[in-house]
């Protein structure tokens, strides 16, 4: 709720955004949501501080924050591809306690590495820092294929 | 029981198998399997043709044997450590159905990548063929690494 208040329209325009859109849309193969806003269909992706200091970090995260994590380094992929051309492949491993690693694969190339932590609370302040999040993980993957072109096309 | 009649001491001494035997060791915190040979800790993963034949596809992979795939491939990774001085990571990903990919990272590099299918029947028809598998990832790996050594440490 605090959320759509503080939604900002540049952040929707982001390649990441987009992406994330997209990914959501794609899944929705009987036009359900077809008359949700964007900002409404990201509204899980959104978690405050203060809701965050409320999540209880004793179980298993849930099977739907997961997803939400995956869905993420998914767009984040999708925004690589579409930039580069090339296809970035996320693979992740996480733990039962809430840690782990994601990464992006492209070619040969680890081309984006992060570990895992407090996965219970995955969620962004708002969608500006949604966007700023996964905008940085798409740069520092594109940097890394820059930097090593011909393993990412091996 | 077929297996251990096929035995053949060679294999146990490939860097793979003797990889393989050091992590299962490593988890017998209790010492409950010291006087168990290396070929009785190592015949799950002998599966014969007929055996398979046998098993059934529908259901999800058990739980044991992801976790021998696990193995096996860690096992691989360690091997390559242990020939190369540099860390390889696996990540796995399985889906319900058996189906999935496993790759080994060095540094930014995707040593090794592999298509995992029928994961329900994973195993070999003897130690021979078991270190001789192993061998080949650990193989093909370390050839990897040696085309893109700067991205292996980077």
């Amino acid at each position: 709720m605090t959320a759509l208040a503080t939604k900002a329209p540049a952040a929707f325009e982001t390649p990441f955004l987009s992406s994330l859109i997209s990914l959501i849309r794609a899944e929705d193969s009987y036009g359900a949501w077809e008359n949700r806003s964007d900002a409404r269909l990201l509204e899980d992706f959104i978690v405050t501080r203060a809701e965050k200091r409320e999540m209880p970090m004793m179980a298993d995260p849930d099977p739907d924050t997961i997803d939400r994590v995956e869905k993420f380094y998914k767009a984040v992929g999708l925004a690589i591809e579409r930039q580069s051309g090339l296809m970035a492949s996320p693979m992740m491993k996480i733990s039962h306690e809430g840690f782990g690693r994601v990464v992006l694969l492209v070619g040969r190339l680890v081309a984006f590495s992060k570990s895992l932590r407090d996965v219970h609370r995955f969620g962004f302040e708002d969608f500006d820092t949604l966007a700023a999040e996964g905008m940085k993980a798409v740069d520092q993957a594109l940097a890394v294929i820059e930097k090593f072109p011909d393993v990412a096309r091996a």
